[in-house]
């Protein structure tokens, strides 16, 4: 199956302002690309690109005051396979996990696991650990927290999803990510491109999305508390401890947003 | 100046616990050390060590039930320096930082730069940028904020410190740690010893302690915000985001801890 | 001047619920209404009528499953004069308020005095108590607080108001309450009609408002941090230490709006 | 059986300072009371009594800059038996509550009822409606929080008694108050004298206590989340929504305590 991935998005930006995107198929999707995948500017800014302590591609740029516009399209070529499902995914011991794994057990910003623990643990303490207690986490989060947009903000933690039950998708990932945390499950936050193939059309404008990865039985596995079932056609551009390590643009001052389109559209062969 | 460093720490663990220590003088300081830099264990537990994504040293390893006992003895020579200062030192514009220090900027579990920097910038937005600025922020907090053992709790914040003003070591950090993120000064937490060489004995028990360093100019400078003066003497053991990257041990599940005692005396120099 | 005064509120109820609304004119204003005011319900339902303990009326009824619409029309006399400015009020000292006005002085659910309290005093200490204070803080929370719907949340208290910096008009006001208690001036929420008299038609849905009370020199005076500006005809229903006090509708159990039309337009006198 | 009640409480005073004490028998008790009973303060300090909207008893005065003392003792007359328990109890349906009671419902500072609500419910909505529902809610908070006089603070919520698990007994009581109403059943906080009759005693320096009382069946009824057990001797003082409602001492400025003694001790009738 192949994809065309891209977006297009515009700023007014009133004095010169500094950009990170993560905005970049990620590392490990990079051979499958059949396309370049770059972050496109105006001419007359100079990016550069690095990887961040999680290995993610992070284009910087200074964007001059005026119009600012980013935009990309490119083409990856995909197993068109839903995610994948193994339900004797053992849980590892935090004695035997490997050490970058780690930091993925520890409290972040939106993922609060000091104060959510003891909850997790009544919660979810008596589920067989491994996969099943992953997919008992995202049913919970799934069935109990409403999804609307008019419910995001940037501030919203884990506990506050936890007490209002009200989120965006990011949010209901912060809250499964911190339970699984809390029971020693390492967890991640992850974005990318997740289009509407195999599942009917969502009628809303594309965006990016997140979903999240647990660690199981030595490898991170793909989780969605927002959707709760298998997708097909994730496409992973960045993860991290939360929302504030994975944000497709950080700039370090005042902007507004004047433009924000995303496609993530099964498409024919090329050449086809 | 010779300064001995050491601690010997004790729990009871009711059952195995993974634990990771980051109780080894920071990279940065190796060639300072004049003997060996290591955490002893009970013979019969195996560690091994590796550095986290911020370069600190750490040791895993596996405590079983019953009497856990971490100690370590070490010799450092130091300058016997104060803490520099550089009234001069610049803020270096954020498209100007260098890729690794940019991390330093976002919000963290302790750090909430999301909610502080309208604050911030009431606060300190007309205060000449550079050291100067920094310096207020130390000021502010050293002087705001009320210092007592009976005020620390493992989940206090940088707003709960701006909005309770009450704190220790780790709390002044946090809150200074945070104004300068929100104004987009990278700053870090820092751990390590300090003695009281050159002040007068503080009369409690040693411990460890926290400070700050925030990025001017192109290098780390030290600022303690707990104590607003330059002091001799601090052996850097770990910098991170916040306190929840900077623990000296983490353990995934419950200990009681029964001894808990850290040296860092000036000593005469070996051999004399 | 004439106002006509009333609203058509509905809801689909699942299953019997009561409620209790606090949808009359305040007694204060009893003298001025033209015609009679009362919660009008569907035929078969029972209301009683009662006051709470800040001297609101209210009126509670159990809804059966189904349709149920609240609704009324009448008429207020008003002077039509502009909320009225006294510069030279002066703040009473808490030891000579009177007994009933001291708990609007104290921290409600809202209304966070405990944790805003040495915020206040540094952005309004040095002001000259009294009116001008008052004033002082209007205008900050005005200037500094952006208005919008999509910012709504009913669990919003004054310190996320005073993080967030984003609200709808009971968010101004809790937070402008809330520095006026941290600095002893007694202060609380009011909720009414106020229509678009003698100012540019909104362009939105007409809806309840909020604003709030100061008490200086022996007296309750209007205030409204979300307009900053006097205006004519508000027309008072309730008074308390906050929103969770002064609820158009309280049910203890859940419910879905399904129409809320608001109105409060001057009319010529009846009869001309 | 008789009860010798009393205090002797001590502060330094550095400016003019109003205080209300809620430091009264409560009204309900005033027929046992064998002695008079005052807040005895220094002979030029001149005190107003009152009673607030909750019909607790207030004392008010203006207290000069030094220092200053208020102290007590008197004597009431005890029936010396246990908390009652009537395991038959039923709740009310919200809408056969008493007017006065639907207040005790609602939000307060420290029982956010509107965050802990689907909490609640998970945790007790299954649970048999009535008294069993309440002492379900008493036991869970008593096992689930650890007492501890080191873990007070003066701003810690209901919900941060849920995260952190930790308190004193006014925390325990702000959780099970909370819980109560989230699940429609009127509760209110309550704080009184409770001496070491009948249980062995607690070794620490006596202090007033805090207890709650729940709405069944018509009456209010004492429940205990921090001792979970009946007990004899509690003599009520106050009533409130919650700690900000009931506070021994409210002062408008700051002054340091400097002694803090209470006496609730079984005594020999009076004469024998």
């Amino acid at each position: 199956m192949f994809i065309r991935l891209g977006y297009d998005i515009q700023f007014d930006v009133p004095a010169p302002l500094a950009f990170v995107a993560q905005l970049h198929v990620h590392p490990s999707r990079t051979a499958d690309l059949r396309e370049p995948d770059a972050v496109h500017l105006d001419d007359d800014i100079v990016s550069t690109v690095y990887s961040d302590s999680f290995g993610n591609i992070c284009t910087r740029f200074l964007a001059p005051a005026g119009h600012l516009r980013m935009w990309n399209s490119t083409l990856i070529e995909d197993p068109g396979l839903p995610d994948p499902i193994a339900p004797n995914a053992r849980e590892i011991p935090t004695s035997e996990l490997p050490n970058e794994v780690l930091r993925f057990l520890l409290s972040s910003r939106y993922c609060e696991v000091d104060l959510l623990s003891p909850i997790a643990v009544e919660l979810f303490g008596n589920i067989r650990p491994g996969w099943e207690r992953v997919q008992a986490i995202v049913e919970w989060v799934n069935r109990k927290v409403t999804f609307g947009y008019q419910y995001a903000r940037p501030t919203k933690t884990a506990l506050d999803v936890y007490t209002e039950r009200l989120g965006v998708c990011r949010d209901f990932q912060h809250l499964a990510v911190t339970f699984c945390r809390c029971l020693n499950i390492p967890a991640r936050y992850v974005a990318g491109y997740l289009g509407d193939i195999g599942v009917p059309p969502s009628g809303t404008p594309m965006d990016f999305s997140a979903w999240f990865e647990a660690y199981l039985d030595g490898q991170w596995w793909t989780f969605d508390a927002r959707h709760n079932k298998p997708r097909i056609g994730r496409v992973l551009m960045a993860t991290g401890r939360d929302a504030a390590d994975v944000a497709f643009l950080t700039s370090f001052g005042s902007s507004t947003l004047t433009k924000f389109e995303v496609i993530s559209d099964e498409v024919p062969p090329p050449g086809s």
